[in-house]
């Protein structure tokens, strides 16, 4: 077995070739210059894992896995276009630096090539694949429609909140692990645990995500400490909080967002402190993650060819950056 | 057989479905909107068309019908966005009535939902008519692409111009009849000469319709008459006439150009007649038209059962509306 390291650096010297025609370069060009930025590539490596799980890779994980990162790829080019955001990787997101009716265009263009991808595994599998990776793009084609509109809102539940990281972040995760599964001629059974095991795995990364961005060691993490506090953003603890906290300290939490004053972040964190929210955080993160190895737990093959992805798990989820 | 008008009152019944899951509603109410609007719905009456040339309409020809007109609409929802067109149709776009945003995500989640239809034809048809959706699906984007290039430009070749259509309109046509053809089992070389049909006919559809923003009757012509002029688009007839006018003619042109006087489309419109190309546009057509004929009656099918297409096409490249 090859494992997380190895895939991962096979998988990104495969991904480097060129996945465009050249003509018109006013269309591929931006499509290149945004896979060129790089990126982690977890998803595409979770479909390989998912495959190597079962047996030998089958050739056609490769090509899942290639789908796969193009169809994240078009999904941040598209993301960063509603959001407006100028940045990606440190670098200017592609509407920035080709303004957005090109961002637009050669995100659609990366998602119809990502099909194409698709379209080149064996017909055997063709029709179940395609049916996961289409159900898996409506549901964080939802997620992200489910974001914006939490922005217009000023509460979110915790419920509606879970409901969304899970359409926009778990659910692809989870689909990746499926999709490798399948053609490694898996199951029912194991697709249902492995598919679970990515979903709650995809829950506690973002509890994570969350809790560093307040509580990172800034010599480690590698985004500003405080971001998500500065930009009003809900995230697990600040939905918490609101849910938990008295009211005078929803007074003054509602009170700094209005006044955004230079101690914002400073006392944001006291008042998630004081509602516990950190601890809280930490358990939600360990619940997810023992949920997702009890799902892990249940895939039925021999337990050292799990021992990749369990590494992989916890790697993601106790990360301290 | 049924023929257009059958075949096309059909499918406009089943296509009034709905075609989207109802949550969120701020994602799939903008796609449902827009489907509203209406439209021709050619596309996908030539793919069943295209089946019914070989035998009785397969039921998978349904399936693929309805993909293309989803795909024809998610391409029309972005290229709206793209160009800030306010209208389609007389109606609010989706981004006006919606916002940018949902415009977008509609978009991607409407192309997503075509694969999805794509996906319940026959596994023995499925990745030859999905290797033609994609390659097409990809030529629109780089017809809507160098259409936005072209306006950038001051001048533009009458060749580049052609590609340009046969990439933005022809293609998709042209697929229509053959992923139709596909499925009612047809061999290669019937595919070959529907699919050159089909993409001579765009052609000259495209002609007509330049030549009737032109010089259409405006009791007739659905839309203002002369408003390719007014708004200084490049089209067959403009393209041709910087081809053929004199240095003069070409300053005066560039002079209306840049100063846009009120008597600027009679003006145009004097040295677009001076210059023939009214008569050159008339001659284009029936070139084209006759181009489609030829490929047509190389289709290896009794004479009457070409009849529909026939008819079709003479229909859409001889109206005056």
């Amino acid at each position: 077995m090859k494992g997380f390291e190895e895939l991962s650096k096979e998988f990104s010297k495969r991904f480097s070739i060129n996945h465009f025609p050249s003509h018109p370069s006013s269309l591929y060009e931006p499509a290149a210059y945004f896979l060129g930025l790089g990126g982690k590539r977890i998803r595409p490596v979770l479909c390989l894992m998912g495959n190597e799980l079962f047996d030998e890779i089958n050739p056609d994980a490769w090509q899942v896995a290639v789908a796969i990162e193009l169809f994240h790829n078009f999904s941040l080019i598209h993301d960063d276009i509603m959001d407006r955001a100028p940045l990606r990787r440190g670098m200017p997101t592609v509407h920035e630096k080709y303004g957005g009716p090109a961002a637009l265009l050669s995100g659609d263009v990366m998602l119809v090539v990502a099909y194409n991808y698709i379209n080149k595994i064996s017909p055997s599998y063709l029709q179940k694949v395609m049916h996961i990776f289409n159900k898996t793009a409506m549901q964080v084609c939802e997620g992200q429609q489910t974001d914006m509109d939490f922005e217009m809102k000023e509460e979110v539940s915790l419920q509606d909140y879970l409901q969304m990281i899970e359409l926009k972040t778990s659910v692809l995760l989870a689909a990746s692990l499926q999709m490798g599964a399948i053609l490694g001629g898996a199951g029912e059974r194991n697709c249902h645990h492995l598919y679970e095991f990515g979903k709650n795995l995809g829950l506690a990364f973002q509890v994570q995500d969350d809790y560093l961005d307040a509580y990172g060691d800034p010599s480690k993490f590698g985004k500003q400490v405080g971001g998500d506090i500065v930009s009003n953003k809900k995230t697990f603890l600040f939905i918490k909080t609101l849910e938990s906290a008295s009211p005078s300290q929803i007074l003054e939490i509602k009170d700094l967002i209005r006044t955004n004053p230079p101690d914002k972040v400073e006392k944001v964190l006291r008042i998630f402190s004081l509602c516990g929210v950190d601890s809280w955080a930490k358990e939600l993160r360990e619940e997810y993650l023992s949920r997702a190895m009890r799902h892990l737990d249940e895939v039925a093959v021999l337990s050292r060819r799990k021992e990749p992805l369990l590494q992989l798990a916890k790697f993601l989820v106790q990360r301290e950056y």
